[in-house]
């Protein structure tokens, strides 16, 4: 994504927020700020290592050599992160990063996982080192008895997209490590280059919303904003091919977009499916090949909204067969702490850092589920009316 | 133990016997003979440490300086184990000590402790890396959740008596600290010195079946047999005070032990219960003391047989007040691995490892459940007679 932002639109200022969905957990209670801001003035102080520079240019993925172009490569290695603004208001923190889009972009992951880590080691400070080990003991046991779950069902295809709010490194290291060993190929890889890089696996991953956020509020009128989710992947599409390129269609509700959408994306791998309904979603793309006259069993649908063992189950035995299956686990795989601690003071929570606003105007997403939606009233009703979304069922965001 | 008999009994001719009461379980197919030859082996290289022997020297146990007179801590420093016999018979293993008491005695602890970690270790070598963790996350778990349980409980005493049959040496030092980081002054302590001396916690311990058998095995006629029980706890009475005055009833049926006891008996410190129903033993106890002029609310009563958790909060609940009531907790404390594997295979069982003769007679234990005897058949006989031992209920023996 990063690249394909370097390439298309390098300039465009933009400015990212953290946003806690979960508003009764009280960031700023939990979280003291000298030690908040002691992590992330040491994100601004990393740059990427040699070694990492070099699997990055020599790896393979999805299969393709060089990926990553020299110039991009030549900019990232040079790259430190920009400044961040940091505010205590009430009980939460105000915590924005303004500045070229490829720059601040690379702040959402290493922010949400700092302020994650953070907030569990208050909890963690608080209990013994019986406690403790116990703790992990029961964590351990509690995501092995998933993977033994996951490992009886045939064909099955997951991989980890759990770095942003992981409970911590060395606990998604594990997590990653427990799928490999139980899932064995079933297990498809990580979206974290530096797990993927240490232990060899498959890095992965896919486009996310930032992309027609920003596009869409770069729009000049409503025209180019209804065309703005599909010129993001018109500029997708030249630079990805295969396993890459997936068609995420719910920024601005799925319906419209798949009814407006070219013909080309049609032709695309596969979409992902990352609010509302998960199963409607998939029959609803479903269709929309078949209109299209593509053949669904050839196409991928990867599943990715609040994922957790028992509804992978379900959803793979819902659609084998129909569509290639394949699922992208986050925090229910890296940080499922639910039910570990007294008060259940662990449990994961919303945490989201997202694009809100791009040269100076802000950013909507609509979603399947109005519970994910966000931007000023005004602009949510103008991408409503352009993109012609209707009522929308509300779907309970855990995570 | 050792040191009283070093002083009474040290040229008595001993031979000890590895006994498998849990005669499922196919020692000799799960271990490797050369395996277990390495180990016993590497026993016999073992001599006290300089640090081990300044510790026994200059440590406190039972609140007495220097238990340990200096010339059983020369004889001690200089001792090295003698000779093993093992044999492969069917698919158990033969494995006796012959020699002097006070040095053969000293192989029962590490003899079987090496055949219960050789054993964990022949199950745990078919298991994965990840399999291992959960094994030991799942094992942790359920430690804690019974140390939880206990800790409920206010004016529990409990000790490690684990040692012999634990799971493993490390994992008997992390259950001995989750007992004291959970249990706080509820735990008393530790009958393994290493551990002991390690963790700065008290070595504690008591007198066991060795000293009567083999005391009665050297009786000349029936009238030194009937009085052996007592001379083995007169010898004992001269060297030990306070909490070493420990009676253990059961060897030769308690019934009849109390029934005969000389008066200076009921004025020891308490009793420990270590066969037939824990119940009924303190009960009968409490009769006795009572029938002596004695206050048993200032007697110690030690459940010491196959305790876990629930049966001590039981027993305890049953008894405070009425007695002290503390606890020998042993195998369901260091190696609780039931259920916890496939086909249950790290489950404890019942081993022991007994003094069979002495100068050439045979050794004879009835015990308070005819399950737990041992012994030529005639000499059983003979010896239910001079006790006057009569009809006895079984009770399975778990561990």
């Amino acid at each position: 994504m990063c690249q394909s932002v370097f390439r298309n639109k390098p300039d465009t200022q933009v400015t990212f927020s953290l946003i806690n969905r979960s508003t009764h957990i009280p960031l700023a209670n939990l979280i003291d700020e000298g030690e908040l801001r002691e992590q992330l003035d040491h994100i601004r102080s990393l740059s990427l290592r040699r070694g990492e520079s070099t699997w990055m240019r020599g790896n393979t993925f999805y299969g393709k050599r060089q990926m990553f172009r020299p110039d991009f490569m030549d900019w990232f290695e040079k790259l430190r992160l920009p400044p961040y603004h940091l505010e205590r208001v009430g009980d939460q923190y105000e915590l924005t990063f303004e500045g070229s889009w490829p720059e601040v972009m690379l702040w959402e992951i290493p922010a949400l996982a700092v302020l994650m880590e953070l907030r569990g080691r208050a909890v963690l400070n608080t209990m013994g080192r019986f406690e403790l080990q116990v703790l992990y003991a029961r964590a351990m046991t509690k995501l092995w008895e998933k993977v033994e779950h996951l490992r009886q069902v045939p064909d099955l295809r997951i991989a980890d997209f759990g770095t942003r709010r992981r409970h911590s490194f060395l606990w998604q290291d594990w997590c990653v490590q427990a799928m490999q060993e139980g899932l064995g190929n079933g297990f498809a890889g990580t979206s974290n280059c530096l797990i993927a890089k240490n232990r060899d696996m498959e890095a992965i991953g896919t486009n996310a919303h930032e992309l027609p956020m920003v596009y869409a509020a770069l729009a000049e009128d409503d025209a180019a904003l209804a065309s703005a989710p599909y010129d993001v992947l018109a500029d997708w599409h030249e630079e990805h091919e295969g396993n890459l390129r997936i068609i995420l269609p719910d920024t601005y509700g799925t319906n419209g977009f798949l009814r407006n959408a070219p013909d080309w994306l049609a032709g695309w791998t596969g979409i992902r499916i990352d609010s509302g309904d998960p199963a409607a979603g998939a029959e609803t793309a479903i269709r929309w090949w078949q209109e299209r006259g593509e053949d669904p069993r050839t196409k991928l649908v990867i599943f990715s909204d609040g994922l957790d063992e028992a509804k992978i189950v379900e959803l793979h035995k819902q659609f084998l067969g129909r569509v290639r299956v394949s699922f992208g686990w986050g925090t229910l795989l890296t940080n499922d702490f639910r039910g570990l601690t007294e008060g259940d003071r662990l449990a994961p929570f919303s945490l989201v850092c997202k694009a809100i606003s791009a040269n100076g105007r802000p950013t909507v997403k609509l979603s399947d589920n109005p519970n994910k939606a966000m931007g000023p009233q005004d602009q949510i009703d103008r991408y409503k009316r352009v993109f012609d979304v209707g009522a929308q069922k509300r779907f309970e965001v855990l995570v």
